[in-house]
């Protein structure tokens, strides 16, 4: 097979194109894999994005940086970078993996981008493997927002309404299905505000929260600033309505225990 | 202060001093301080460990290498290198962390080493910092062995006893002392063969099991191969003396229940 439309992608030409076969040679394959190559890879890798969101952004502390890189060098991102590689076709896979789809699966693909850029590094070093990954992430790097990437449904929802000194959103388990080993959490989100009530399912209690925090979020983002004053506005009436309708029931009660 | 000292030691001379001023100055004394530079550092010196290890290991897997690497980086091999580099010295603390001894805490020093190196990072480059690292780890990768640098106790001890065909090690909670929130485990490692029982203390059942196993490797690990086979003969000779004190007994039972 001919690596040259590989090659073009990654914008690299192997000096000894063995080292590529390798990095795409995965362990069901033959003994000559891609494991130790994965393993420097992901080093370099690691540093590399270090290195480029340090020069990137002067001004963000050590703490987003880490999140930020962690959300760029994980197994779904480095994926999608195989898909963009066109890896599939080029892997090489023992018979079974073949049959069971094993050229899609994330953690595969994953891996042979790592061994890919390990391979770079022994077969030219650093300045060449730091330029590919360079490459790789230029559109990524571009989308960055560090105030936000990396971060979870549920921080990302609480920290909007924290910014706009909104209550913070409840979380509220609705019930449990199935058995102990088996069990799905249907939980719901309300973001008494904007008297958004969601509720969405998991395998855990944690996975459905962040689940429904992710869909209260998909309906807050669109949102125009006038919108979110409107509903912030319809928001307080119906708390008001709510605490008045309280207080008549309570004050109702209060005069049937007087009239008894 | 004169660096002069210091970079001796590197075997490295700052282009750009205020960088290695930078790397020495904790958050605790003023803005300017280490953190960004010491996610840095962590970045390059994870990968360069990686590289190091993987010339030289040409053999063992990844897991291995992973292993290996990680009990290299970890906090307190880095405070060791900052000891020998007497780092403690040089550095610029906050007055609440000088009067609480910062300058000798392992954190503090290990961070200190992670950025140096993120400072030769961008002082002069990557095999600048790459030849530092290797520099500053020549000693402890001539000491690696790749079978057992990095494993914990319980597992030395389990893999040295299948290495010789002999029962696993047995652990036994003895007792637990204090309340529930400050509990001590007291635990008991038991080793047939040898007829060892050895008892520690930790703050967790696994803890105290570690510490009882490393004392049980100490006793082990000194024996020639004589005394190995001579203790292999004794702990036989005493189990079977064992099942034969418990067949009488049982057999002597018996003989009283028939005898009824």
């Amino acid at each position: 097979m001919s690596f040259a439309a590989l090659e073009r992608r990654l914008n690299y030409t192997f000096a000894n194109p063995a080292l590529l076969q390798q990095a795409l040679t995965h362990r069901s394959h033959s003994a000559r894999h891609n494991e130790r190559l994965e393993f420097l890879g992901d080093g370099v890798l690691n540093f590399v994005v270090a290195a480029l969101l340090y020069e990137r952004f002067q001004n963000i502390d050590e703490g987003d940086l880490s999140r930020v890189r962690a959300s760029l060098v994980k197994q779904s991102t480095l994926a999608d970078i195989a898909q963009r590689l066109d890896l599939s076709g080029y892997l090489r896979l023992g018979e079974g993996e073949l049959k069971s789809g094993g050229f899609r699966r994330p953690s595969i693909l994953a891996d042979a981008v790592e061994a890919i850029l390990g391979a770079i590094y022994l077969d030219q070093g650093f300045e060449a493997v730091r330029q590919v990954i360079a490459g790789l992430y230029r559109e990524l790097l571009d989308k960055v927002d560090p105030d936000t990437q990396g971060k979870d449904a549920k921080t990302l929802l609480q920290e909007w309404l924290q910014g706009r000194h909104l209550e913070l959103p409840q979380y509220q388990v609705v019930c449990i299905h199935g058995v102990a080993h088996d069990q799905q959490f249907e939980v719901e989100c309300a973001v008494p505000a904007f008297d958004i009530h969601i509720r969405a399912n998991g395998s855990s209690r944690r996975a459905a929260e962040q689940t429904a925090a992710g869909q209260v979020l998909e309906q807050l983002l669109p949102l125009s600033p006038v919108d979110i004053k409107r509903r912030q506005a319809a928001g307080k009436a119906r708390q008001q309505a709510e605490r008045l309708a309280q207080f008549k029931a309570t004050h109702g009660r209060a005069a049937q225990g007087e009239s008894r």
